[in-house]
């Protein structure tokens, strides 16, 4: 019995996004086809400098993988003390028919291609057909990362940016431009930006102003990431009131996502959210209705999304005979 | 940044049982002096005839690891359809200090060395200084452990050994002999064997008869071993109305050990427990007071055991070049 040890620059060569979006299509439709056990998460708070570390366990039947991601983040001394990030992360995974751990790789690249997959998929299922242009409010990793995965979903003409750092913004527009080949417009507000856009992306982890209400057109679909803890906010929740809107998972997005916060306020009952993304793509719940329904997709992140996204690594990796094999368990 | 990976074989030569028994001990002491953190455990439970994998995180700041434990059991089918056994595990440490992964260890010698040793410490802190005779009620692979592990402490004179299979407390009593040169004699009852003893260790798994009240005699230290979940019982609970009490975890103890049985059927309140066996190591709680005293120590399992016992690996492995590095992030 052997181990299959994933570097980071392993992952990286294994695994495409288009792949990912399928990974996490796979989740979605897992979760909500009773293939999945996703038990709530563990996490040892430290001292300040230090911050925190996660451990998530999933299991989906489908591909009979059981993984568990150990992500620290928020040692921001770190850089400067040991030479390593803020927060790292590892999944390891364990065949589901026997126990054994079969993979151990690096995290790292995981979460953020997951999370940017998630806005793509849910702009295949509520995006209107045509949209083309993109606010994209909050303009660091993560923000890229939507692009890289919504454009392989859209053809995106014109991105509206906007972020409360000035510098952060024109950085964004030239590496964007540079990798992507989409012109970027830097918003002189948030609202020029989100008045501009068919698709529009929130990523500023929630902490600062929000998006208002009155600024989002008839027929923009709304991709919510910042917010997955209670504190964090990026939307208006009166934009909630007549809104179609789709959770990942309705326990947490509820508990914890931008979703809380209409609930909290009773702008929106529980009962008048739509449904969980993984209805909409069985075919369980309609999609986007009319070219001028609002739809908000609230993404908070789920364990079974590293899972599928791992096996797929996995997989490919076993198929193209990439990594190390290590036996820690006899020969 | 390398992580050391260390294989079964790695890992056996790396501690021996004293060693382990130090380990223990300072897991204990930590965790009666505010140096851990131990979230619950995650558990996922697979369809018959697969078993489970359990989950089990900890945080001990002396050591600075941060510990996370995976073990699968009762997969039945595994010896015949894949060629591993029926539950095996892993043990993965984390630099408390920047969140880092630094090593990967198989972790299925662990349970049981760590284990053996909590029987040895409680001995240390809580049996008479002239014991001698043990029973082993049950006489599996924990049984043999437990021997292993007291041997450390006391001179073993005779062992009186009884199992509800008569072939598994023949093969134990060869083993026993040839590997420590102590002498066993076959009880005939567990009756027989409990009332010759000065220490009483059950590791039946708690799912058979129990040992009853009037069996045991006065000034025996009882080691309970095979009880750490609901339904598991090996002891009449009759036999702690008037015994020391002592638990690894209050917590743990009175809702899924040995202990909750007397709990729930009136015979003692948790008031009555005398105490946690960290606090008696520490001094802060009185051990054995009299010759005459029945002493129970309660053993259910604690995540901080595995972290103490894995940081000792680690630390040997590193200051002996034992072991593999890989590089899972960067350089």
């Amino acid at each position: 019995m052997k181990t299959l040890l994933l570097s980071k620059d392993d992952v990286r060569q294994l695994i495409s996004m288009s792949e990912v979006i399928g990974a996490v299509e796979d989740a979605y439709k897992a979760f909500n086809s009773d293939q999945v056990i996703q038990p709530g998460y563990i996490g040892i708070d430290l001292p300040d400098p230090r911050g925190e570390i996660d451990f998530k366990v999933g299991y989906c039947k489908a591909g009979e993988l059981i993984s568990m991601k150990a992500s620290s983040g928020g040692f921001v001394d770190n850089p400067t003390a040991y030479g390593v990030p803020s927060g790292m992360a590892s999944i390891i995974l364990f065949d589901g028919r026997s126990g054994a751990l079969i993979c151990v790789m690096d995290g790292s690249l995981i979460l953020g291609l997951r999370t940017g997959a998630s806005g793509a998929v849910s702009v295949k299922a509520l995006a209107r057909k045509n949209a083309s242009t993109v606010a994209s409010i909050g303009t660091g990793n993560q923000a890229r990362m939507q692009i890289r995965a919504v454009s392989e979903i859209i053809n995106i003409e014109e991105i509206y940016a906007w972020d409360s750092n000035p510098e952060a913004v024109l950085q964004y527009q030239a590496d964007i431009q540079a990798e992507f080949g989409i012109p970027v417009t830097v918003s002189r507000s948030k609202k020029d930006a989100v008045t501009r856009a068919d698709i529009l992306i929130t990523t500023t982890r929630g902490k600062g102003s929000l998006v208002e209400a009155d600024w989002v057109r008839p027929g923009t679909h709304i991709v919510a990431i910042g917010t997955d803890q209670r504190g964090k906010q990026e939307l208006d929740p009166e934009i909630f009131r007549n809104a179609k809107v789709v959770v990942d998972s309705m326990m947490q997005c509820t508990e914890k996502g931008e979703t809380w916060h209409p609930i909290d306020r009773e702008i929106i009952a529980k009962e008048d959210i739509h449904g969980e993304i993984g209805e909409i793509l069985l075919g369980q719940k309609p999609g986007r209705e009319s070219d001028d329904e609002i739809t908000i997709f609230d993404s908070t992140g789920m364990a079974i999304q590293d899972n599928t996204t791992a096996g797929r690594i996995y997989r490919n990796a076993v198929a193209n005979g990439v990594g190390t094999f290590f036996s820690f368990f006899g020969e």
